[in-house]
Order: C-alpha cells, then sequence, then structure tokens
C-alpha cells in the first residue's frame, strides 16, 4: 500500500440542512450560479426554497437551468458563460449526480478561455487541466453518485458521443449540504437506481483493486450490506426519512474515496456503461445493473478469491476454500437477484437494446481508457472481444 | 443523523516517505521545530534521516525534545517558547501520539500569549479556545493513536494532577507523512498498546453512539478486525513491514474520524484511563486495556443489542436475540482473552496498582467531565458509584 489521499470537502448532513444553504454559500461568494436539471427541484418547491435561502443571506442568484440526465458538454458551455456574464463568484448545484458533475467543471470553465472539453479525458493527449476554479457548493437531491463529495464528473460529447470523465482535486466542492429531505420525492426506480449505483462504484475499486487492503474492503461490503438492507426501506416507503439517509449517506460514503484509497482500481464497468450510454439515453445506472454481474461472472474466473470472500462476507455463504468458482458464482447470482429484487433491469433487451452495436462499445471504450496492448484496465484487462463476451452475456 | 464533517489532513502513506519530508515541509515554512520525545528517534537514526531531508529542501531546523509518554503542559510552554526564539513556522512532529498531541498544542501556543493551559479542557470555565496556529506536519513513529490525521491532544498538567484535552479543527495537521518502516522498531509490548489503543478508540464511540448509524457500526467493526488479523502477525514478526502497514493505516483510520461521524459520542473509557493515569506513569493503553473490558461488563447490561452486534460480528457468535446478555457478555469475554493473548494487562493487580484511589480517580474524572448531575456521561452514564464498581470489578 502506498498512496496519497485528501479529501478537504465539509459535510453537511441531516434532515431541514437546506435552510442553511444561504448562510454556507455567503462564506465563498456573493453571487452564485444555481445549476439545475430537468425541473423537478422547480416543480417540488426546493428551488425555491434554496433561493428564498440564498436571498435572505444577501446572495444574488443566476441560473443554468435544464441539465442534461446525461451532463453534456454544451451545457457546460453555456453555464460557464453566464457565470462570465452575470459576474457570479460561487456555484450551487441543486440536482443529481449529473447536475453536480456539470456544476464542477463549470467552475473550472469559467475561468478558462478554450474550449470546456479540453479538460474531459478523451485520448490521452490535448488534455487541458486546469489550474483554477470557483468554489462549489453540492446539494445533492438524489442519492447516488457521491458527486457531492468527490472530485470527479463524467461529461458527454453529443457530436462526438464520447462519454468521458475529469477527477481532479481542484474539482472537490468546498461543502456538501446533504437533507435527506429533498431526496423522499425521488421516484420508485430513481431510488433503486441510486442504490444499484453505489454498490456499482464499491464493487468497482473492491473487485479491481490491489490485494491486501483489508480495511478497505471490509468498508466496501459494510456499505453494500447497509445499502442492500436500507435500500429496499427507502423504495418501498420514499417518504422513510430514516431509510433516506441512511441511503443518502451510503451513497456518499461509497465514493467519498475511502474504500477506494489505496486499492489502485481502474473502473471498468464504468467505461464499458459510459460508451453503452452514449449511444442510448438509458440511465447510467440502468446500464451498470445490467453490465456489472455480466462482468463479474467473466472476472471472477481469473480473480475467484476476492469473488469468494464478497460471496461469503455479504451474503454469508461457505465457500469450500479461497477458489471455489461455485461459491463465488452463487455470491454474483445473489448480487444479480438483488438488483432485480428492486426493480433493475439485469439483460440489455429488457432496455431494447439489440447485439448491433457491441463490437463499436468494445472499441470505443479502448478509445477512453486502454492499457497502451488493446486492453481494457482491469482485473483482469479486457480484450475486444472479453468485452463483446461480456455484452453477449447480458443480452 | 445530523452532523458536520471535514478531516482536511493530506495523508501521504507508505514505506519510504520519510525521505519525502523536506519537499513536504517546504510547501508549508522555512524553518522547522522538530518536537520528539525520549530519544528513540535519534538512537533508531530517524531524525538524523528526517533533519537531512529537512536540510536538503532548505528547511532550517530547531528542536524541542524529550516529550513526556503523557506530554506535559511544561514541555508545550518550552515547544512554544523555542518556536518565538528561533522564528519557527512549521512545526515538525516526529514520534508517537504523545509528541504528535504536544506538536499541535504548541503550534497554537505559540501564537498565544496567555498560559497554553487555558486551551485545555479542564472544568467548563475558563477555557481559551485558540483561532490561529502554526502548520504542523505529522510523522508518525508509532501505530496507535490516529493522532497524525484528528484535531485532538491530550495534555497532562502535571501540578494539579490533571489529564485532559483540546479537540478543534484548527488543529488538524496539514500533512501527514506515514512511513510504515519507521514502526518496524517499535518493541513488542508498544505494538501491542497500540493496537489496543486503536481498537479502544473505536469500541468507544461504536458502544457509546447512537442508534442506527449503520456505516460507521460495519466501519468500526470491520477495523477491530482487522486489527485482530494482522496485530499479531506485527507483535510476532516486527520486521513484517506488510504487518506494521496494515496496523498503522488500522490505527489512522481508527481516528481519523470516518468511524465517528454522527455518533454522538461520549469517551468514558478515556475520561477514566485519563484519570488513572494522571497518577501512575502507566502507558495509555495499558489503563485502557484493564478498564475497557471491566466497563463493557457494566455497559452492556443496558446496551445488551448493541454488545451482541459485537459478539456476532467481530466474533462470529451466534446469539438467541438481541437481549442476549449471556452471548454480548461471551464477546467481551473473547474481546478480553485477545488483549491478554497480544500481551496487554487486564486487571489493576498486575501493574501494582491497588484500590486505594478508586473514588479519587471517579471523582477526579468527573471534573473533567459530567452531564451537570454527578455523572459521566456514556451510555449508559455512570454515578461515582458505578465507576468505583468498574474499577473494583477489574482489581
Amino acid at each position: 500500500m502506498n498512496f496519497e489521499f485528501q479529501n478537504p470537502t465539509r459535510i453537511i448532513f441531516g434532515a431541514g440542512n437546506l435552510a442553511r444553504l444561504g448562510d454556507v454559500v455567503g462564506e465563498y461568494g456573493k453571487k452564485a450560479l444555481v445549476v439545475t436539471g430537468g425541473g423537478s427541484v422547480k416543480r417540488s418547491g426546493v428551488f425555491d426554497r434554496a433561493v428564498e435561502s440564498l436571498k435572505a443571506a444577501g446572495i444574488a442568484v443566476a441560473e443554468c437551468s435544464g441539465v442534461e440526465p446525461n451532463p453534456r458538454i454544451t451545457s457546460v458551455a453555456r453555464g460557464a458563460e453566464t457565470v462570465r456574464a452575470e459576474g457570479c463568484d460561487v456555484i450551487v448545484a441543486l440536482g443529481g449526480g449529473s447536475v453536480m458533475d456539470a456544476s464542477k467543471v463549470i467552475s473550472a470553465a469559467a475561468l478558462y478561455d478554450g474550449d470546456p472539453w479540453d479538460m474531459i479525458l478523451h485520448g490521452q493527449e490535448n488534455v487541458y487541466v486546469p489550474t483554477e476554479a470557483l468554489p462549489v457548493i453540492t446539494v445533492p437531491t438524489i442519492a447516488a453518485t457521491g458527486s457531492e463529495t468527490n472530485c470527479g464528473a463524467v461529461i458527454t460529447n453529443e457530436e462526438t458521443k464520447v462519454k468521458s470523465f475529469i477527477q481532479i482535486p481542484l474539482l472537490y466542492p468546498k461543502v456538501a449540504v446533504m437533507d435527506p429531505e429533498l431526496t423522499v420525492s425521488v421516484p420508485r426506480d430513481q431510488t433503486a437506481y441510486g442504490v444499484c449505483d453505489l454498490i456499482t462504484h464499491l464493487t468497482e475499486s473492491y473487485l479491481n483493486g490491489i490485494d491486501n487492503t483489508p480495511i478497505q474492503d471490509r468498508l466496501a461490503e459494510g456499505v453494500i450490506q447497509t445499502a442492500m438492507e436500507w435500500g429496499p426501506r427507502a423504495i418501498a416507503d420514499g417518504g422513510d426519512v430514516e431509510a433516506r439517509a441512511q441511503i443518502q449517506w451510503a451513497a456518499s460514503v461509497a465514493l467519498i474515496g475511502w474504500a477506494q484509497i489505496g486499492t489502485d482500481a481502474p473502473y471498468p464497468v464504468h467505461m464499458m456503461e459510459h460508451t453503452v450510454s452514449a449511444y442510448h439515453d438509458i440511465t447510467h445506472a440502468a446500464g451498470l445493473a445490467i453490465i456489472n454481474p455480466a462482468w463479474m461472472r467473466f472476472a471472477a474466473r481469473s480473480n475467484t478469491a476476492k469473488y469468494v470472500q464478497f460471496a461469503e462476507r455479504v451474503f454469508g455463504l461457505k465457500a469450500k476454500g479461497a477458489d471455489d468458482l461455485d461459491c463465488a458464482l452463487e455470491g454474483i447470482d445473489k448480487f444479480e437477484a438483488f438488483l432485480k429484487s428492486i426493480g433493475c433491469p439485469t439483460r440489455f433487451s429488457e432496455l431494447g437494446i439489440g447485439d448491433e452495436l457491441f463490437e463499436t462499445y468494445a472499441r470505443d471504450t479502448l478509445k477512453i481508457v486502454s492499457d497502451g496492448k488493446g486492453n481494457l484496465p482491469g482485473r483482469p484487462v479486457m480484450s475486444v472481444e472479453d468485452m463483446i463476451g461480456i455484452f453477449r452475456s447480458a443480452l
């Protein structure tokens, strides 16, 4: 284990905290760009309450609404332009993962004269690493991506069909104001997707990481178990604020970095999913629910001991030994059954996606991340044929 | 759950990192006060290597050596005076928990004209909360207290026999340079005490906290299990750098704050131990190993379900139900047996301490922390008689 870690984001967690937004934002600026998505925060009244809190604290407000579920680089450019035109000095991300991701990139793009797409990893060249950014305050309205407390953002270029990311310490939000009451109106399916998303973030680092990271393993297993215990409660009764709080905290911990420290893990399932959802307007987590179990069945054959540990610790199965592939696969079956039980799709056909573009997804994935030998990094690495096989097994 | 959390300390972890110290310190200052303890860092050559790295980076060095195992406020005052006399602008804490604790208080005391003891909680009045401090870089040479990544410090007033603490965000170290190779020369008994210490930090928040903190519970259990798996390896073979790394990381995670978030837990075992070790020059963790199991047997009677969870998840026991006190007590027996197995004392008599001062410890503890009704905060709260009973059961 050899690593560096720092997460400076201040977390303010608890029901009712939306009312404190103005005071918090006032520590960082005088005029806020409030970034929002498709309109649900306006319909629910959350936007008005946020603006009311900001105005009560003397903060002026400009707006960037309509950020897409897979946020587009054109929305980032539009937000950055509004920041410059309106003279905003702080950014409030009020929404889900896509709004928070877009806000982070806006915070740097507003201070950069070039094309914001320069900042997003796409191929190994021509990437501009920003060195300054406006402060971002995240106010998540859905428990899902952990974007509120991490420094990553996933952005889609609708022109080139590339969905990729930026992840640099500069983009840590200054503060995450997490109010579980804002998540009670999240529909049942989106709640389930949030649970799937947070679990998949953990399985990526857990299953692709190096050996001998026992604390990170225990933490990942513990958060997965917590999500499986409390997720169904939040799905069954959206108004259960206690369950909403547990799931929101689980989602945040899943990506705050604690479980990933020192694991040195690539994120092959995310890479593959990003390519798929660049072609189909599907929810990110729906793609994850389909690809992750299929990938796990592939990877368990070469990394069996870790999957046995997963099966034993998360699902209480008893293996015959560290090489008990049957036990490993039974754990994956149970994991897939959990995803189905909360309403996630686990086959492409459920979303009307056929096998026509499987090779295209695989080749596009390699355009974003490659080990330089034509393979997707992961444990194990995957060739184009391996990826096609994984997609096919999830048809 | 309603909480705020921020831990801004940057962690640099891995074997060989001592060589990077100068470059890291150079980001914060030009002249370092290097704080050390009883001389082992000089005998081992670690001090010379640290100074070499500092000088190679152009950092001038002043020294404050001889900080006691239970660091005294007079040492803090001495260090602060050296900072002022020598014009230091950054502090390097090179040693164990006591050195790091003293360094944090020195960092604030150097910028404060009054008595440094004003900053330490002692009674509810007359406490000065510092608002500025020099940057502190911690370089732990023992895995124990987590002081390297938290904002707390325990200091003893040798005149008044009061051992108490300060814990404020200002005192977070800027960087923790954690090099497990520095811990390979820690003797067997101190290694065992480190394991006991880190576990006790976790049991405090785990057993005294509020209900429904499932992620914090899982994390605490996971770190305790990791410490119980890897601790005996580090004790059996001090040169096992892998085991040393796991224990050092476990100790840091135990007190970095992650497992404590939102638990709202008092630390009654620490409070009682501090009073005992203010009268006897015993190692903090030896006192914890004696008092913690005794306290657990007392507290399990009113908080049985949590102790059953501890017994089941940490020791794999099977309870008849959440009120199965026998199972809860069996878990505590197993925990105590683990402490004995690694060489910790579990009775006062092993340290030659009799019952003469039991009432004095109890009354002194209440002078430091009280619920205002003559009880020590904890789950459950404890009267003087309760504390005496706990001490007596550990005679």
